[in-house]
């Protein structure tokens, strides 16, 4: 839509003359939010697919309200620009009012794409003019941040509501070819025991849950050089995976036949072959990428099936993160600086989709483990509650979250690079599958 | 929208210098349509607000696919524009594969608004071609006339949506003031008893279900000179009428637990004063106008709670229709032309929304029955079966639905004057209150 | 159980001397009573096997405090016997306090069988004493006999619940062989047009709703001289029945999907052959019997199959009761006196089971039809709603049940002679097949 | 009931002359159960009350029926009583073939509770002369000793049954007073950090999920002296905590709104004063007492409310069993032996309810906490999953159920004091409150 390539034009003509810092990353990361839907037809905003889908139009004004509310933190005086809108994109912040119905958001009409559209203009205007007039500094730095993140996360939900809206129709902006490397050979890779300081340390930005940096203990370990690959995957599906009890955990199995599953999420047989539907369209299954779309459920019966189990979240920071020559932790697998596309996968630099396993050599940890992030978020065993000392910095948005979810690690090949790193801490429930989660073996 | 605009400006020239009596009719018809949709935004079209509601593209696009059905049964060599689209606008018909859940219309985007749009002006012209390459006759006149009294029908459904997604929001391409009548004292009026000819006997379009014309009879009766009003029925609800079982039937006071009913659909109270919602905004309650937007269940809980009972379909269309002096039946209760504006509230010609009781003396029946045609549907005590000696003429279209439903009578301000007559049948399941439904009482 | 074995010989040595002919009735009743659970083990009396049955000791409970509640209606002074019993033992009576959800009967375990049984002789002899100290005339006697029926009702429901609990390990106290008749040609047989008074006109005991007799109108038509047979029935099954929606009405098509039938319920496939479970243990399906165990929408599909329809209850009665040569009606099919054991099959006399199709010739109506009365209950077209003119005589007994039900005439084996003749309605949701419902056909 | 009774003294008589220690210990734990229902009425062994609870006569078949399961492991030539008991005693163990759904046990009235006690009794009688005639060591004692625990199990399930079914009703065999102690202050105990080794390293029986024993690491922590008792509990509840979304996981707010939770279960409202509802009947709330049948997420809410947290079963462990002074750990934190009446409450030794805070200072734990065993269940923040190195010893036993489910630690008046030591680990899902469950605080 051409109103969209406009508005995002803008925005970068801004970014590249900042007036601040702040100011840049801001109009950087809303730039890009519009970047991903600037091939949609105007019917697709309105549609909610799935009750734990959301109406992308819906983003688009949420992320710009949460500016909003962090604009009234800062300043009190602060004006709304409208209470119907403000009830309308609440998520679930009940301390903004009850909160609408996830499931409902798609039966209202208005308001309009074209008033949300206006909406996400002049938060921008007002952010630009709320910086200009205010300095801004210390904790308000770290909400404004806070906001820029919390978009980028949005920008990822979007990307699993695009697919499961239009998949093979969407056309992404761009579409580059993977790198060219074959499949390689599964290894599992030795972890030495003792204690580990897991949790971020450093001093950017980071979400209170991976706070504080604090001591845990493991013992000696092996763990996967590589994501599970779907050509290791279906041969688990093909051994009657998914009609032997054996395997599953008693949740699981209750899942598997409740759903119907008898795959991942998006893979479908043709003509006798499985094929998995994506961005790419509809394809045979390519045995080197890793499997994705797969619940905690379907990775732990995996593991067992294969004599072997999931990493907990400390095991896999310390295979990503740790350096044993050195006390310093690597923030990311590939160095300590920004994200480098020769190293990962992440949406902006390369696929809309999952690369290969041993696509990125350069990107290894110091065990020697490959493509930990860009590909796929990996499931851990490890139950997502809060760290030993945990303090909750921002009311209702993760500790209320402390049940019946799971850590995941990673970051997949749909989220920003701007807002991954090695500590990061995705949650998901047990048999949510939508998002882009493979998983790594340990034992 | 402009595109709405030229496209009804397009069929209205058409339909004033008419190839035939078929093409003027199918013109007006699709030219209604689209004038109730013109004042729309894009948004609108695409969302459906509840499980018993369409999104109004949905409507646009199902009432052109009918005129493919059509085409096709009549002529076996037509194809139909596209498998895709015939398969999302299939509404109940398993003759045409498994109709998609109607819970589900609003979680797809695709076919746009804007294909739906071309798809629809494409059947105009299919049609206008169809028509004068086929002389056609017979039964497939009724066949196509079927199609028109078909979309008059989804019409008055769209009319629906529009109250419940938009009410307020909504502006109506016309709203004349309601005429100048006050109040009119309530009265029964007597019938005497006999046999009846019930059902449709004309030579003119109806529907399966009316016919065959066939005896009934039944005992002198009294019946409401108007239907039961606002300041009428807000009695019953002020006396408790809600919260005593001792009225109600026993399924309908599980209707009122399980919905938590307290009041018709679309009542607020507003500062302790009962207003209505509509396309007249929020507004006091009119005690003379008709009571709307109740479920069988209310009406007959009322009648019982004010010592009297519906009437049965025959009793109503025969005080209607019938004239004690001749054997000729009206077809309409004001004469038996066209419907006459002054005679009768219909959506094209007066207001959108009800009129107040004793607005339309000119329009009183052989017994002194006032507005029966043109304010409300009314409910009767009748079961929805088909008549003694029924043959079907439409497979799946009237008989599937023989259960579970009861007749209502008259005709609404929402119907088309096109498609009304007096011995018209609708049917809505008990407890459904979202069409224009109020009722008349009998003793 | 022994205690029931004397409570029974109790009562039936106090009915042998009666001290009125209202308590020899009543002691006839109660004896019949207990006579249906001589043969149960303690546990069984405990258990509700599904929401629409209830445990016997329930029906053991509920049919004595029925006869507390018109004690208490003709002397206000009258002391119940419990106020724990009371609230237990309600059914669906809102007038007497919020009643339990009949689901849930199963789920307390007190009070006791051993007190329930207390309780059922306490009544007797509280109805004993009653009786002696009070003159019982006129209504108060209409009371009584209602509780009576009441009662035969509840020993046809206990016979349902008997059957979906035990089915062939219950031993019933007697179980003759059926009379030695073949099975019999189909044949539809005339009945002339006109008017007919439908209900109950006579001076002996019957519900409000069969009353007050009333003039109706028929065509001329046919009706079946049998019920439909199981190898009539059968060979709508083989032929697809239950797989092609062409048969069956909307809500009907839904039911066979989500319910998953494919025959009659208690119909089970062995080896290939169909056979049938019931109280003669499991054993092939005899062609000659009546089909039973039958939904409303699968007589209704099965008469389409057929190219034929249900009877109305009008038709139904006037085919059963109407003497073309003189004005008075016949009450039973077979004369005007007591059910005669060699004219119908009850179950007191004859089986616990269907008898074959032509068993009973001496039973035949003035029209022909045989076995009208006492193999299966017969679903009609009509709706269950009020005669015109009904008025209720028993509140919240039978009218607050005028919606979404079906009339079934006749009576079945399991029903008690002295409850049943030729006006009787019942009448039951048009999903449910738990109790011995078949059908005849019209045309 | 006398044949209760009767069985009861004849096991008791065998274990007081045993021809094995293992007869022994199966004597005495069979008796034990026995002894739970003599005082029931015939009723209520064949009742369910919720589908999370089982009918008592299922209990008592249902650990006779795991002994056959297990002599089958033993000798492979043993031969099952009864096909039909199987499939009807299975609760939910795949591997025996499709188990019968929980919430359906209460709908079948066969077997009878006579032909279950006969079971019962022959399932004595086969192991007395299997134990004779076979030589068992090693692996299959364990199995035994397995089986035996595992009725230990059901005697407390049987104690929450008896609890919902009857609470005051039921006359339990032995009720004592409860010992002479008033309420004790609350107060934090610190424990210091560091490494501890967590589960069972013991020589004698434990479940797999105890094992192994492992090193954990714990900063310091503090821990509450005693259980939160209800004095402390219900000003949670007088602030508001109910209605104030602010200290409840979103999962527990879910919980909270959907079940309309106000308090905890059985606690009642008189004339405006809390009661409780036990086996002491309806009585005021005791403040000294701990609060009991909480959910997780009302132990956690109130933790958050109090500022504190729930502790780890790790920093629970440490507290009961960790001695600072030896390598040695407590098996029971009262000694090593067998637990002793006078230092904690358990069901055959003390009251049939909880004691108040204080009551059992002799059984204090090194640490300085009191009642950590025999008053109620205490709820801990971490994740019923294996340990690491968790080898699955029984399948399908504990292991299944690793998702959705926190660890409980201690052990309630409920649990029989032969199966209960400090390792012990207990596991519910987070919104079930119908077992004895309270919790400590740490922070």
């Amino acid at each position: 839509m051409r109103q969209i390539l406009q508005m995002r034009q803008a925005l970068e003509r801004g970014a590249s003359a900042p007036k601040s810092s702040v100011w840049r990353d801001f109009a950087r990361t809303r730039a890009r939010t519009l970047s991903l839907t600037e091939t949609l037809e105007m019917d697709d905003f309105v549609v909610q697919t799935a009750p734990y889908m959301s109406p992308p139009k819906w983003h688009l004004g949420h992320v710009s309200w949460l500016f909003e509310v962090i604009m009234s933190r800062i300043d009190g005086r602060y004006r709304f620009y409208s209470e119907e809108f403000s009830a309308y994109l609440n998520s679930y912040y009940n301390q903004f009012g009850e909160p609408r119905q996830k499931a409902k958001r798609g039966i209202v009409s208005r308001p309009t794409l074209s008033q949300i559209l206006d909406y996400y203009s002049e938060v921008n205007r007002r952010m630009e003019e709320f910086l200009a007039q205010n300095s801004i500094g210390g904790d308000d730095v770290k909400l404004l941040e806070m906001g820029m993140h919390h978009e980028c996360q949005h920008q990822e939900l979007l990307v699993y509501d695009l697919q499961h809206l239009l998949a093979d129709l969407y056309a992404p902006p761009k579409r580059d070819s993977p790198p060219p490397r074959g499949e390689a050979a599964p290894a599992m890779l030795p972890v030495e025991g003792g204690m580990y300081r897991l949790g971020y340390g450093g001093d950017r930005f980071c979400y209170d849950i991976e706070m504080p940096e604090h001591d845990t203990y493991t013992d000696a370990y092996s763990i996967g050089r590589f994501p599970v690959t779907n050509g290791e995957y279906v041969k688990f599906v093909e051994d009657g995976g998914y009609s032997r009890f054996v395997h599953w955990l008693s949740d699981g199995w209750k899942a598997v036949q409740e759903n119907g599953w008898d795959a991942p999420m998006y893979w479908e047989r043709v003509d006798g072959a499985w094929h998995t539907r994506d961005f790419r369209g509809l394809r045979p299954l390519d045995p080197a990428e890793p499997v994705v779309h797969v619940s905690f459920y379907e990775a732990d019966a995996y593991a067992k099936w294969a004599g072997m189990r999931l990493p907990t979240e400390a095991e896999w920071e310390k295979a990503a993160c740790h350096n044993p020559d050195s006390d310093a932790k690597t923030t990311f697998p590939w160095g300590d600086g920004e994200p480098d596309a020769s190293r990962c996968n992440l949406l902006e630099s390369n696929l809309w989709g999952c690369s290969r396993a041993g696509s990125y050599p350069a990107g290894r940890s110091r065990y020697g483990c490959e493509q930990m992030i860009g590909d796929v978020w990996e499931w851990t065993s490890s139950e997502f509650v809060g760290y030993r000392g945990f303090k909750s910095a921002f009311q209702e948005y993760n500790d209320k979250w402390f049940t019946g979810q799971k850590v995941l690690r990673g970051g997949s090949f749909g989220t920003p690079s701007a807002s991954i790193r090695g500590s990061y801490r995705n949650f998901f429930r047990l048999d949510e599958r939508w998002m882009f989660s493979g998983f790594r073996l340990a034992s």
